[in-house]
């Protein structure tokens, strides 16, 4: 017999839960110009005078020959006044990792098609493309994903699409369903892999576009596309998390937290979270590399911020470290430099020793200079130096637990630092003499975490399930009206919303990937001279000497605090509101 | 030169998010006959006829004499008409880990004692208390914490109050400042050391009072005290941590999640947890140990459950594991125990071996079931059971990474079925024959997560504040009011709320901890006929089955969700409602 509470809580199986079902209602925000009624149309397009600065390589325009036809500037949609559009068939997919409000975008491409065009979707990301995976998507399939976070509808995977075959496989199916529009949604690759495509598919009347998607923040472009989607959602799940952790601080007051974050070429991730909660210490990649800050620096940093804390009491505090700090580290990144080549030379002979010997054997053949660094890494790392390898003789870097090995650095530093008075002295702390004596006495407790694949899936946050919407409505207006070759883009944010279309083929640049030169989208790193990181640099000393901390909360979907957009994209767009506005 | 926004985001330090400075101005919700107009009065308490069964042992009817002058009845707070009561002094601490809504606890005790009694704050804990480390709280003091979480207000540590010079202690600081009332916020163990003071400065006329904290639940009376405090925030944020997993699941399609929970004693959390988001698979405990599932059950259980959702081509999914699991599996318990006792008795041999040695040495004397676990365990497991020994001989076992080894098993145990078709066969799986092929190309991707500190010090639901908020009001009312040894409990908590207050000592049971008799409050485990787990266990095979998981979200401080009760808080209380209600 089951009760009426209990049916209640076996109908919330199935995405289902009071929460989602709540989130399902609410309304999705069209940017004025898709209105029509209580419905949305598709609109038109028409150039802007922004231009963007193309690849002048003529291996470049030989490739793109049929994209470049068009001028290389900036697409504005505007509200059509055209009749409706018919019997359009356009195909979507998700590439790459799950993102919030994807499926909002797929929401806003079928509603912008209507009912008098066909959405296909395809199953299992690009490997589903090759394999002609698709299926009409019908009005009421959507009602269960609105406004919900992950990928599920359609699946997602990481195929890429780059030899001749499967660029020929892609032809067949576009044939196979008589696609007018391809839709990819994903990131850096992806987007460039839409590109190609576009390119490929010119004369087969089949437009490609592109959706900006990556949690890690790494599409982006000044004030065209202010941050890919996905962006706000996952730094929204980690600021909470690490706000909560901050909170714990001085309630418990005896634990260092160390927190590595994703982001494993750009530190956006990082950056946004330290902005919200503001912790004791944040490391950004980026700055770590330009300012050239060594591996030792770094253990400084810790133990000086972490130590002169302990001077005024303060035992605790929290460590922000984006997921790609040690690739970004100038000396560790020229000994694992020439740990490679050293592997590649003395193969043979290194492949006799046993992990010890290995570690003798590299130092005795680095440099001066790498062995400086190599000398201070702890016994466990320094192994994991000479062994964690890939077919090629590399070192597969993210493999090295970043959290750990600052961990034992700063520990061991911090005994040196205590064991000597002098040492203690040199620090040049701001305390008086007597609190010398807490430094001495201080205890380092430390606890790590990892936060990453909790913030790819949840509930989009009120921005980006709006955001996503409204690229939707651009991507589908652009599939269907022909457009091939671009990337949906919404901007003005703070101000009502502004819809653009971007040609894919003018973000390109040459870049020489394991000795071949390819043309791809490059990764939009943090500027350490962008007003986000400026304003972060003006306080971090200040989060560093006491708590200044915050905690952001659980991101809300209703109240007064819904509309929130991230601070780094606020302060990067020179933005004056906190809250998004789109009408 | 900062601009405005600038401004704006500086202004959101030292917890002053938008968020927060929102959630501070949620009103109070006090139960009834707490109010006096728009103020808050204390309550008069009255016996009711629920009588609990105290501990009938001559030691205990002696260690408590003074308490037991009392009966052991509940209490009901009902609307007091004596005048106003002045000039009383009280004072509150936290003890042990932080829990969402502390804050609001103090909130409480303040606004009850009102303008007219001292309300001293203790830092740090038991600690603090020994120090005398008192200090007035005004009611300006409040403002910022009013419904933040953390124990920041006060700080908290894990000192135990046992022996006679620390009671002494505690009596000095009591007369010092003419405490009137003692409140200790804490947890079993906390609740138990107010028992103990309570009964010691019965003769000093200071009420000593306690008040239900843990995340981990395992506090709780049937239906005198629902739940602890925190319980609610802690499940509703690993819920949302849970939930984005297993969202991520079938859009990435590759990935089993095991996911560490709180919950070292009882499994109460997992529970919740596990109604909440309904995974494939979740451990409890206290089942495992009732119903004596051994290691290999349980690693069995893991590859038929994976097995047959790769045969449906679900190459995904998630377990739940409760922290203590470890402790609970009967042949792993026996195989620890007969390992201590060996160290024990072969400490001096054992010293003198090497690790694999000593594993070898073991093995030698070992009884035959106990050589059984031993030996199907993976090597760093074992190395682990005759290394980590505390100074007792004794194992830690909370050292042991315990999804790390369910995760070495059961690969260990896919890879043997895939290997020979028999095996798969005699699985028994329901699927058809040509599925097989699919069960024997499966590859177990596996992820690991710990979800704990993240929990403890979130900005509590409005279930906790709520919650807190009146528990507070009970355990002020208890304290000046010169109510001794009793726990403030507030109950019925779909229909408007009840408050209680429960005499402690009718709490305590007898045990034996280290060969001594002790009195303690035991820890509530999670019941396996409670109506909670009857339900999970009803609905768990669906679960395993095929993807039935639903997202619960952030917990939401605003909107149609906000008021949700934890799902084992209703089945258990029997409540035909999902929302609380005080009224």
């Amino acid at each position: 017999m089951v009760s009426p509470i209990e049916e209640e809580l076996i109908n919330t199986e199935h995405n289902n839960s009071l929460f989602e079902a709540e989130v399902r209602k609410l309304p999705l925000l069209a940017y004025s110009i898709f209105k029509k009624g209580n419905q949305v149309a598709p609109a038109d397009f028409k150039e802007t005078k922004i231009a963007l600065n193309s690849c002048n390589e003529p291996s470049f325009k030989e490739a793109f020959s049929d994209l470049l036809k068009s001028p290389s500037v900036i697409l504005e949609a505007v509200k059509s006044l055209a009749p409706p559009i018919l019997n359009k068939r356009v195909a979507v997919l998700f590439s790459g990792g799950p993102a919030a409000g994807g499926h909002n975008v797929i929401l806003g491409i079928k509603n912008v098609l209507g009912k008098d065009n066909i959405l296909y979707g395809i199953k299992g990301g690009p490997k589903g493309l090759l394999d002609g995976n698709l299926f009409e998507i019908k009005d009421e399939d959507l009602n269960r994903v609105t406004n919900l976070g992950g990928f599920d509808f359609l699946g997602s995977d990481r195929t890429k699409i780059k030899s001749k075959e499967q660029f020929e496989k892609v032809r067949e199916v576009v044939k196979k369903f008589h696609l007018n529009g391809l839709i990819i949604i994903g990131g850096d690759d992806s987007n460039t892999n839409a590109a190609f495509l576009a390119e490929y598919l010119y004369a087969d009347g089949c437009a490609v576009v592109g959706v900006p998607k990556t949690i890690d923040g790494d599409l982006q472009i000044g004030a065209i596309l202010p941050i890919s989607f996905g962006f706000d959602t996952a730094t929204k799940v980690y600021a909470e998390l690490v706000g909560n952790i901050l909170q714990d601080t001085p309630s418990s007051r005896k634990y260092w937290h160390f927190i590595k974050l994703m982001g494993r070429s750009a530190s956006h991730v990082a950056l946004e979270v330290a902005l919200q909660t503001k912790p004791a210490i944040t490391f950004i990649s980026e700055e770590v590399e330009e300012a050239k800050i060594t591996l030792s620096q770094i253990i400084d940093i810790l133990a000086k911020t972490i130590l002169a804390r302990a001077a005024k009491s303060i035992n605790h505090g929290a460590v922000l470290v984006p997921e790609g700090l040690i690739e970004f580290i100038p000396d560790l990144k020229d000994l694992i430099k020439e740990l490679n080549d050293l592997f590649g030379k003395y193969q043979i002979e290194l492949d006799k020793l046993d992990l010890a010997k290995k570690v003798d054997f590299a130092s005795g053949k680095l440099t001066n200079e790498a062995l400086l660094v190599f000398n201070i890494l702890p016994f466990e790392i320094k192994k994991m130096l000479v062994m964690d390898r890939d077919s090629h003789g590399n070192l597969q870097v993210s493999k090295i637990p970043t959290e750990s090995l600052l961990i034992e650095m700063v520990e061991k530093r911090i005994s040196e630092i205590q064991a000597d008075p002098k040492k203690i002295i040199e620090l040049n702390l701001e305390c008086d003499r007597e609190d010398l004596v807490k430094v001495q006495e201080f205890r380092f407790n430390h606890i790590s975490h990892f936060f990453g694949y909790e913030g790819r899936c949840g509930v989009p946050t009120k921005f980006d399930a709006t955001y996503t919407y409204n690229l939707g409505l651009i991507a589908g207006s652009l599939a269907i009206k022909g457009k091939t070759g671009y990337m949906a883009a919404f901007t003005d944010l703070a101000s009502g919303g502004k819809a653009l279309a971007i040609p894919l083929a003018a973000l390109l640049n040459s870049e020489i990937r394991q000795g071949k030169e390819e043309f791809v989208i490059e990764k939009a790193l943090v500027k350490t001279n962008s007003p986000a990181f400026q304003f972060f640099k003006e306080r971090r000393d200040a989060w560093a000497k006491e708590d200044c901390f915050a905690s952001p909360g659980p991101r809300q979907l209703w109240g007064p605090t819904a509309n929130q957009m991230p601070f780094t994209v606020i302060l990067n767009q020179g933005y004056q509101e906190l809250d998004f506005t789109v009408k």
